[in-house]
């Protein structure tokens, strides 16, 4: 059966590609169910349509800092609320489409506004998880229809810059200290980070290897704005288990978003905080194998739209730096969406129409089975008078 | 008849709704026929197909100022003929859907350069009247073929901010001291405004109720560039002859907007002048019985939509701030687009198509009517064989 | 036949129009055939499909500066090449679509990054030309599809200008002394310009005539950042053997543009540095025969449009002066797609479908020759019975 394709061995099956047995299991209950949407959505911020998936994420995100998870949470739980109260499309909620946007506005709004489990920090967050959605609908109602491919995150960077850029006007948004996670260190020309310098490294003191592989996980956890080595580690192991290439991508992404970095002299220690892997990882893993077929020439692609990417992520840090804005995942979205638009330029990479993603495992086998019945039909065919 | 839904008693029938007798009786004489087009225009800045209405709106704009009214009715006569020139879509021109940027660029120009009575400013009103025809029409085609929506008053915007933001480039394009009407009133950094201060009120040093009631019929006003609260009365008589729906929806949004502004803590003194509430006003209106059959559901979605333009309106003020620019009406368009955009997203409230656009109570009409013709038709129905 | 239409008289007749002839013996061999695509492409900055523009432009550049030429050639081939590569459209690249957004690339940086002859320099021509593709297949499946018309240079555009920026970040594509071909000149801060003065002809100290044409002879050169009067009169040249109406729509435009920047007070050592002309210049050229057939209707709206190209020149001017960034060919972008989609909303002028165009001498020779037949078929048709 396809449904078994890409699944772990043993014990595990159950557990990886879309876990689609178990969703049928939790339809019963309107809580679980809801509680499986949300864990969807938290999986949907890298594309990943596994509860446990997010179960993982989520967990990296409370080792990370308490009030940070549960921010998330409520924005998770917000976003997919509001949908479910706009009746919008129920099979999109289900497969947590209307979570991951809530999510990272929780996140991102615990990251910039001081000070943490605040009442009116709350607010904020229930309010733009809210739109969140609102957004989602309507920019899914354009790049769908027009363009036949989703809007990404782009509803939680509007709804969050929105909020923002806005909070410079208004009094009872302002900045607290948190802001300062997002400033500076970007800017090149703060001279105590020695942006010129390749040897970032320096920054942490530990072995060159060692902070190589701090930078990339680091770059695992920002897309999150989880800056935690852990927390980087169990996204990856969530990821894994809805699917191995996207896992390997994942990684592969975020190396290519730090090289980048190092080849165009960014700032050193902005490399090592993973500020430049965050967007190239879920560039590398949107392109090779879930928007199309993994292959040679996905990958290439792939780690084109990582470079991609980081120089996106480059340019908008500078352009946001009067407003003291950070690029948020907009450098993921501009990217991605580049070059899922080359589905209708080139032949030469299969791509998966939208409604009919799942895994990158699963694409690869349909892929493989569609070519194999084609031989099969070719053959057939030619034994027939045409 | 369905003409005369929503119609006022006696007398005034004639002069409420869409006023179907009066084009066509006036459609005879060219002269009238192109006042009709150009006072149908004034309506459409709030979605108002009604002449009357235009004639209010315009008494409002000369009680404000005569300077600005004439400079309104320059810009208004300027977009209309250019359509015409350019031989537009009649249809749309006899709607006055190539009259209400043209004024806007008018009032608007009126308001941000000087000094009055100007040479230069006429001929600025003249050029960038002319090109927001062109605009509007540019965009109609995008917007109406991409998505079916009107691009509503985006011509006004772009045209008019690229005159003003390439006016810091130009000589001949200097703002006058009536620029200060936009300026420094928003930003959060003047301390004599007290803006963190939730009693705004202190501002004009009359009873809150009073203030309150300013603070609203300013918003009505600022559509129009015209802070005046006479104005602001004119304004909404006139909109009550096309559509009571439409009046009340209009003092909803203008108030959601003034308490937006209170909620985030915005600047007093920019809440007193209705810089706060002109974008929800228009808002809320085109949401609640204009683009959606009006219902307690459409009704949520427009006070949803109305606090939306309010925070776009902050988000806009601080991104525009390095140049000076106004959002001028940039935070309504966006916020409707997304709003009416869920007209693909769900069915929980009814849309009306836009070539079937007249008065709320009209579309309330028809889709009381086709609801009671389906139970009649599923009635007839059942009786039939299948 | 309608190839021999619109062709020079004589021995010059396989020289002008698209050339297809050649193209036809050219084809056999791969270098002589990758040449042709990439000659074409260096014609298609203005629209023209000829290979003879294409020389006549180069060696324009190679006369403003020998670097410059080598640069623009690099941008050329590398960005022809990625679209070989990535498999996109073959008719496409052998019209030169995949060329000219590489050869402004290489122009751009040429002029915004020092020092010449430079590796790090060559490296981020050829990263960037190499994105500009891609960039471009993105854009034309969103323009084409959703709008029916291409996207112009904006490839070229969003690539530069996301270099530029980003280098404001990046320690390694930092900006040389070069940056400030592009800087301050345009600024109206800048006391020795003289902005106010409409004599911007005391700027060379020549006559008044030697000057106007100077300025408009910059404005062709500096479209491809080449200011230079004899590579003005090259390209002129080069157009002319391609398309007579074109040849005049670009001296046209590029006057309009220079009267804009004077009538709107603009700095004038930016005027007669070719800075107001160059976008209205290809704007011109664009509407008044190539989308549109020529008219004296398109005439008008060409230069409405060469107007509108000049003041969002302005614009943009001001509004990037935060980065210290160029508007590039922006303007030419925005004013052209305005223009050409009023070919959805006037009957008033021609369009031509963008899979038909060639040369507007073919244009005119088709509309004329479709008219003649339509004249022809209405007799017919008036004899037979209805």
């Amino acid at each position: 059966m396809a449904t078994a394709v890409g699944r772990l061995p043993g014990p595990l099956a159950g557990l990886s590609g879309t876990m689609s047995e178990w969703q049928e299991r939790v339809e019963k209950s309107p809580l679980l169910d809801f509680a499986d949407y949300c864990l969807r959505g938290v999986g949907q911020v890298c594309l990943m349509n596994n509860p446990l998936t997010g179960v993982f994420i989520l967990a990296g995100l409370f080792v990370f800092d308490a009030w940070h998870g549960v921010a998330a949470l409520v924005g998770l739980a917000v976003s997919t609320l509001t949908a479910l109260l706009l009746r919008f499309d129920r099979a999109a909620i289900r497969a947590g489409l209307f979570g991951f946007n809530g999510l990272l506005v929780g996140a991102g709004l615990a990251t910039s506004l001081g000070p943490s489990w605040d009442g009116t920090v709350f607010g904020w967050i229930i309010l733009i998880a809210a739109f969140s959605s609102v957004f989602h609908a309507a920019l899914a109602a354009i790049t769908m229809r027009a363009w036949g491919i989703p809007p990404f995150t782009l509803a939680f960077n509007f709804a969050t810059l929105m909020f923002l850029v806005g909070a410079l006007t208004f009094t009872h948004g302002r900045f607290g200290l948190a802001h300062d996670r997002f400033g500076g260190v970007v800017a090149p020309s703060e001279p105590e980070i020695g942006g010129v310098d390749p040897a970032f490294f320096a920054v942490s003191g530990d072995s060159q290897a060692a902070d190589i592989l701090t930078a990339i996980l680091n770059g695992i956890g920002q897309l999150f704005f989880a800056e935690d080595v852990v927390a980087g580690i169990l996204i990856v192991v969530g990821i894994l288990f809805c699917s191995r290439i996207a896992g390997v991508m994942a990684l592969v992404g975020s190396a290519i978003g730090m090289l980048t970095g190092l080849a165009v002299g960014a700032s050193g220690a902005a490399i090592y905080h993973g500020l430049w892997s965050f967007n190239s990882f879920a560039a590398a893993l949107a392109i090779g194998g879930v928007f199309f077929v993994f292959s040679s020439r996905s990958f290439v692609l792939g780690v084109g739209c990582a470079i991609l990417a980081a120089l996106i992520f480059g340019a908008l840090t500078s352009f946001f730096e009067p407003w003291g804005l950070p690029a948020l995942t907009l450098p993921f979205c501009f990217a991605t969406i580049i070059f899922v638009l080359l589905r209708y330029a080139t032949p030469s990479v299969e791509a998966v129409e939208v409604e009919d993603i799942t895994t990158p495992e699963e694409h690869l086998a349909r892929a493989r089975g569609a070519r194999s019945a084609d031989v099969g039909r070719d053959r057939v065919g030619s034994l027939e008078p045409s």
